[in-house]
C-alpha cells in the first residue's frame, strides 16, 4: 500500500498527527502494536496545557473535552510546612484542563472512524527501510500477513520502547539521561478529589501528589523506593501513607476508597538527539521522557506533533524549511520543558543521599516561591506550557 | 571595663553593627584578632546590595561609596552560545553598587575613629564566658595584657574561623554544609573591565568571572580543580584561559596585564543553626558561608547587622521580641540567599562528575532564562536582594 506518511504508533501523537495532516489533506496511515482495547485501558496522564486543548478543539475534537474536562486556574504546591497557591489565571493568562489521556485517544478514535483513516492495530514486526533515501518503506506483520507501505515520510509515534528512535543509526544519535533513585505508585479510585486543584507535596517521608481525573476519580502517587512492589502495599497502607505526606487541613479531608489501579513507574529523564533523520520524525516518547512531575510527557508530544504537523504541510506546499528545521525546533522546547520536570521533581522529592543540606535549599526554595510573585510566575508558565 | 555590647570580630560586619549600635546610644566595643592593615589589605567582595547602600547612607558614611562606587543597572550572563542581560532597574527599579568591601571597611574605620568607637586590634586569646547567663564577659589578650569585657550581649562577628560560633554548644547546633569539587583562581590588575557590567560566563571549560573594582582595576576569575596551586597559572596562562571562557566579542575586547594579586579559593555553602544562643548572637561568616556566585557573602552579613541592630536597639527601649526573633528572621533571608547562590554556582559551573544530562539541563536553564521575563525578575530580585 502507499500512503503520503507512515506514523509508527497510535497513542495520542499518533493519533493526533494523523488527524492533523488529514485535516489537511495529507493521507496517513497509523501502525499500531497493540490492540484498541489495550491503548483505550491504559491510564496516563491527564493535565492538558492550553496549546495542547487548543489543538485539539482546532482539530474538531475538543467538543467533549470542553463539556467533560475540568479547567484548572492553579496548583496547589505544599512543602516543608509552607503551601503555596500558584494561581496560573492571574500569573499568565492561562489554565491547563483535567481531561485524561485516555479520554483523549478516545475522542481521536472516534473522528479517525468517523472519516475513515487507516489504523492498523496489533502491527508486528514493524520495521523502517530506506529511511536515508527519498523512498523509504515500513513493513509490518498483520493477522498473519505481511504487509508493506510505501510512504514519502515516517513519523516515529511509537513510544520509549518503539522502533522508531532505534532506525536512527547509533552513530548520529546522542541520548542523555537522568534515572531518579525512586519512584512512583500511584493508585486510581472512586473517591472525590482532595481539593479542587492538584496538591504536589513535597515531605520529609517523601513527595506525594494528588490528582484526579472527575469529581468521583482520584488519581493519588507517592514517593516510593524501586525496590518497592504494588502488591506490598495494602490500599488502607497507601492512604494511611498519603495522609502522612499531606498538611493537615487536606489530611482530614481526604477520602478513601478501594483502588481500581494500583502500580510502580520509575522516573526517569531521557532525551535523545536529534529527532530527525532522513525520512524520519520522532516525535513524543520516542525521542525523550520526563519524569511525571509537572505533567509534561503527554504536552510535549504534543507539541512535538504540533510543529511536526506544521512542518510536513508546509513541505506538501512547497516549502521545506519548517521540516529540515523540525529537529532543533522540536528539541528547544523539549529541552526546557525536561528542565522544569527535573527541577520540579528535584523540588519536592526526598533525595537521602544527597543529605540535609539539599533537604533545606528545597525547603528554601518553597519559601522563597510562596513569597516571590516572579517565581510563582516562571513556575506557573512552565506548568500551563511555553508557548509553541 | 564595661560596654554594654562586645563585638567579637572587627570585618565589616562588626564594624557596621558598632556603628550603628553607637548611632542609637548604644556602647560597644570591638575585638579584631588581626591588625588593621591585615583587615584593610584583604581583598574581598565587591558588590553591595541596595539595602547595604541604604545602611550605610543612613549610618551617615555613605559619601564617599555614592562619589566612588559604580551603579550597576544590570549584568551579562553568557552561557553555551546564548548571552542574556539581566536588566535589575527595568525588572526590580534596584541597583547594586560596585564598591570594594575594603572601601567599605576603610569608611566604617574612619568614622569610628571620629566618633571614638573602642576598637582593638590584635586582640588574642578571646574567649567567651558565661555566654547562658545574664552577664556574660569575654576575656582576651591585647598586648601581653589580659582585659575583661563585662557586657550585656556578645555579638559574634569573626567569621567561619572565629570563636564565637564554637562558644554555642554543639548538642544545641546543627551545620549544613555542601563543599563543591572546584575553587575559583582569582586575579587582581590594572586593567579596564571587559564590559560596564559584570560578566558571568558558563562554559564547557569551567566558569569564569569578569568583575571590577573600578575603571582601571578588574578583578577575574577562573573555576578550576581544588588541586591547582596559584603559582602554576602564570599571568598569561590566566589570560588566555579567561579569553577562552568568554563569547568572542568580549574576549577580543579584554585588556590584560600584570597581577597584582592571584589566589585560589574554595566554593562552600555552610550554615549553622541556630545563629543565637544564650547571649551570644552571631552575624555574617561566623554563621554562614556562600559561594561567591551571586554576590551574596557580605550583603548577608549586612542583612544579619541590620536585624540585630534593630534588635538590640528595641531590646535596649524594653522590646524583647525582635531579639528572641533574631535566629529566625536572620536565617530566614540566608536561606533564601544562600539557595540562590547555591542555584546560580549549579547552573553556571562544569560539574564534570555529573555527567552531560546536567549540563544539558544548564544550558536549558540559561536558555529559559534568556527567554523569560518571569526567569529574569526572579533572579533579578536575588541579585539586587531580597527585601529585608
Amino acid at each position: 500500500m502507499r500512503h503520503q506518511v507512515c506514523i509508527i504508533g497510535g497513542g495520542p501523537a499518533g493519533l493526533l498527527l494523523s488527524l492533523l495532516l488529514r485535516r489537511a489533506g495529507i493521507d496517513a496511515v497509523v501502525l499500531e502494536r497493540r490492540s484498541r482495547d489495550y491503548v483505550l485501558s491504559r491510564i496516563r496522564a491527564g493535565v492538558l496545557e492550553q496549546g495542547l486543548c487548543d489543538m485539539l478543539r482546532q482539530a474538531g475534537i475538543g467538543s467533549r473535552m470542553d463539556a467533560e474536562g475540568f479547567v484548572h486556574d492553579g496548583t496547589i504546591l505544599t512543602a516543608h510546612g509552607t503551601t503555596v497557591h500558584i494561581d496560573f489565571k492571574t500569573l499568565t493568562g492561562k489554565s491547563v484542563m483535567i481531561y485524561g489521556q485516555t479520554e483523549v485517544t478516545h475522542d481521536l478514535y472516534d473522528e479517525l472512524d468517523r472519516i475513515g483513516a487507516p489504523v492498523f492495530h496489533e502491527a508486528e514486526d514493524v520495521a523502517i527501510h530506506d529511511a536515508d533515501t527519498e523512498a523509504p518503506h515500513v513493513t509490518f506483520t498483520h493477522r498473519g500477513q505481511t504487509h508493506r507501505v510505501d510512504c514519502d515520510y515516517i513519523a516515529g509515534c511509537d513510544g520509549f520502547h518503539g522502533v522508531s528512535r532505534n532506525a536512527i543509526p547509533p552513530s548520529v544519535r546522542r541520548e542523555f539521561e537522568s534515572v531518579y533513585p525512586f519512584g512512583w505508585l500511584g493508585i486510581l479510585a472512586e473517591t472525590p478529589p482532595v481539593a479542587d486543584e492538584l496538591v504536589y507535596s513535597g515531605h520529609e517521608r517523601g513527595f506525594a501528589l494528588c490528582s484526579m481525573r472527575n469529581a468521583n476519580l482520584s488519581r493519588h502517587y507517592l514517593q516510593v523506593p524501586l525496590t518497592d512492589k504494588p502488591e506490598n502495599w495494602s490500599d488502607q497502607a497507601f492512604w494511611t501513607e498519603l495522609r502522612r505526606r499531606l498538611p493537615a487541613h487536606l489530611a482530614e479531608t481526604l477520602v478513601s476508597g478501594p483502588s481500581i489501579e494500583k502500580s510502580i513507574a520509575p522516573l526517569r529523564s531521557f532525551i535523545s538527539e536529534p529527532m530527525s533523520w532522513g525520512r524520519i520524525y520522532l516525535a513524543g516518547d520516542a525521542a525523550h521522557i520526563v519524569p511525571p512531575t509537572g505533567a509534561k510527557g503527554l504536552n510535549l508530544a504534543a507539541s512535538d506533533v504540533f510543529y511536526l504537523s506544521r512542518a510536513l504541510i508546509a513541505q506538501y506546499a512547497g516549502e521545506a524549511q519548517l521540516l529540515q528545521d523540525y529537529s532543533a525546533t522540536a528539541l528547544a522546547r523539549v529541552w526546557k520543558a525536561s528542565r522544569f520536570s527535573w527541577s520540579m521533581t528535584r523540588m519536592l522529592h526526598e533525595f537521602p543521599a544527597e543529605g540535609e543540606f539539599l533537604a533545606r535549599m528545597q525547603a528554601a526554595e518553597v519559601d522563597y516561591l510562596a513569597h516571590s510573585t516572579a517565581a510563582q510566575t516562571a513556575l506557573a508558565e512552565n506548568y500551563v506550557g511555553l508557548p509553541y
